[in-house]
């Protein structure tokens, strides 16, 4: 078999970004996505995900969360790689796309960039996007749902402190189902995922729900060997 | 701030390729992996990844596959895509690496292309890579260490039927502890991950041990709706 060097392969590097907004119909939580639409062919007038080339003398997660910034406005806490994707019919140029997947919490999410070119769409309606966009958004939302089985990812959508009311409606948001309360309490409790904070929401009620904090003592699977640390740098590969 | 493209980039496909082999100390089933001799700069002389640039018109899944034929011999039918390296600093010039994982069955590693320029290391006793490696080849173990946890990936292993110990061999080597079989019965039987084939290993004993095989009507946390197929296209993206 004879094989051939691709030399005309340029790299992109695109975000998935989910945050937690009411359903405008049910008022549910749900998850939204901030799309972007293309001012320049292939695809010109369609919504794709916030994205662009390589960035250079830049790391991919580090090019991913400055095309992000310029793109949307967000600067993630979360993010992850999630694959890349790199059929060779997926443009008319042959190009590998390195997708990230952010996630955002309400309050952030308010602040991204507002304007004709910019909109959140619900993630599971989302209209026919650029290239096969429409199949990674698919694919970020099954390793969401299936990594919320397993670890602690529902903590980006929350604040440092919650109440196990809000940790539930994280988890009913994502899997799209109702969880009983007495179950998920009884469960998330039991996996030691989080613990209280010794203090209670204040100024609400005569019997104030108590708040907690995600336990780090406990290792989870989140991303191995590639997290050093916290915060913006979890993001980044090791050197 | 302003960016600048990276117009220089260039993309390679590599592989890390599991197999279970003896220690040769203590004879107790171990990982290992093909390694090959580089014979041009940058590195020259030192041991890395087999992979190569990507191939003109093939897909990056097909790529992998491909390059690992021509350089090792070896056609893995369990193949998934790991992580793209992408450091700044990870090459004199800049290359972005997409990197998949492959685990093959101890027969099919045996027939490896032999050679002085490729040689098979204990994964956890490697000497010090070319470029980043050592790092991709970390990464590797603790995926593939995480994921034994909670999906049926140990199947890659063995044969389509198997004895429990066979299978809690796979699981100790992996995982590099003993386990109490009598535990690993019951955990392995509870989650329904395995079923009984009706048939026992002819020709050993009095009280033969029994085969079992996996459960595909349970479903487990493998590559989601990438996955479309068994075999040799599960490696292959959603086109």
């Amino acid at each position: 078999m004879t094989t051939q060097i691709e030399t005309g392969v340029s790299l992109a590097v695109s975000t998935v970004i989910f945050a937690l907004r009411p359903d405008p119909d049910t008022g549910l939580m749900t998850l939204w996505l901030p799309l972007v639409r293309r001012i320049r062919e292939p695809y010109e007038g369609q919504w794709a995900l916030p994205g662009g080339p390589l960035i250079a003398g830049e790391d991919l997660a580090a090019s991913a969360n400055h095309t992000l910034e310029r793109t949307t406005g967000l600067t993630p806490k979360y993010l992850e790689q999630l694959y890349a994707f790199g059929a060779v019919d997926r443009s008319p140029d042959r190009v590998v796309s390195i997708v990230y997947w952010a996630l955002v919490q309400s309050d952030e999410a308010s602040r991204a960039i507002d304007g004709e070119n910019i909109q959140w769409f619900p993630a599971d309606q989302l209209p026919t996007l650029a290239f096969d966009h429409n199949t990674i958004v698919e694919y970020a939302l099954w390793r969401l749902r299936n990594k919320m089985e397993y670890s602690r990812i529902a903590h980006a959508f929350l604040g440092e402190t919650f109440t196990l009311a809000e940790l539930r409606e994280v988890h009913e948001a994502v899997l799209r189902k109702p969880i009983d309360p007495a179950n998920f309490r009884r469960q998330i409790l039991a996996s030691r995922a989080v613990e209280p904070t010794g203090h209670c929401v204040t100024g609400t009620s005569h019997r104030p729900p108590r708040l907690y904090r995600y336990n780090t003592a406990v290792q989870f699977a989140d991303q191995g060997p590639l997290t050093r640390s916290t915060g913006q740098d979890q993001s980044q590969e090791l050197r």
